[in-house]
């Protein structure tokens, strides 16, 4: 799904590792994750999914970039690095995605009519979003990085959603160091835009 | 906080690993952790957060009870079953706490007053809850456990909220593969239930 930040995740980090995977679009409007050959390899009925030759599949993108990553440079070697990079991990999941990426879903990428029906939850969307983004400023007005003083997996996953929240109504300015750590991150070595098809 | 899932995780796997820590405790009412000298520490006002003699300090409790499980039997060695793991984790912050615990805590923890403000969402929370209660049962209906084929975080991340959703008005009765997880989690060696106290 292109325009999904948890599908741009995987790409970036599997383009970063030259880790070779082959794409499977599902269309964010198409409804194929939830039919009955999608729900058997993932009942969640969501991507990103990674999908092995020999059947296995492994779902949640945090998981995927993880298993992707494991013994490379985008995670941290020492336990408290990785216990921080899995902190910003989980706070994206629980406390960012659900409301900068709903946000942007709604107000970018979905029709005139499916959003009326969902308007009375924007100003709910932007308050935790806007905080989401506030915790964020917080840490990188004093650090560069998320964990262990390098890039990894936190970035990577925050970046994701962060750096396009302007199409979900959030103003990036407000956020200064927030905005300086967005042109950090893109500026690493094997960098992709989400828009970049594979 | 006492009455958190979120917080019974941390606890669970301290005893279980025989972790000597101490608990503080902040009432679910006392809005403490939205206070300066909180926000100081986390500055997403949340619990548990897990504080070192030396000022260090981690959230989120899935990566809370990852740093303390390191190297420990609730951790797979092998990664494959490690993705799995933590795949289960992240739908349990993403797609399982939100509805499950959010119920639990609105109309079992709130008061008449407050639950009224939420009464609307009862349907949404309950539709959401179900369908990942559903995803549970069709894992648990060909597998002991969500991990490596042995008990893991992945059950102490989903037993927390799981265990206790009838309090949110979820019916556990219809999800047997389900039931009979939860007697085998609870009789795993150093188990406490969530009420016990320190």
């Amino acid at each position: 799904m292109q325009m999904s930040g948890n599908c741009y995740k995987v790409r970036l980090v599997a383009r970063q590792l030259g880790i070779p995977i082959a794409l499977k679009e599902y269309p964010e409007h198409g409804g194929l994750t939830r039919q009955a050959t999608f729900l058997a390899k993932n009942p969640n009925g969501r991507v990103p999914m990674l999908e092995f030759d020999d059947g296995r599949c492994l779902v949640e993108s945090g998981a995927i970039i993880f298993h992707l990553a494991e013994g490379s440079r985008l995670i941290p070697t020492e336990s408290w690095d990785r216990a921080q990079m899995l902190q910003w991990m989980f706070f994206e999941q629980y406390s960012h995605e659900p409301y900068v990426a709903v946000a942007r879903f709604w107000l970018g990428y979905a029709s005139k009519e499916e959003l009326e029906a969902k308007r009375a939850l924007i100003p709910e969307w932007h308050a935790k979003g806007n905080a989401a983004l506030a915790v964020m400023e917080t840490h990188l007005a004093r650090h560069d990085w998320f964990a262990g003083n390098r890039y990894s997996l936190a970035d990577v996953a925050l970046y994701a959603y962060t750096h396009c929240a302007d199409e979900g109504g959030f103003d990036l300015s407000a956020y200064p160091a927030l905005s300086a750590w967005l042109i950090r991150v893109a500026a690493q070595p094997g960098h992709i835009p989400l828009s970049e098809t594979w």
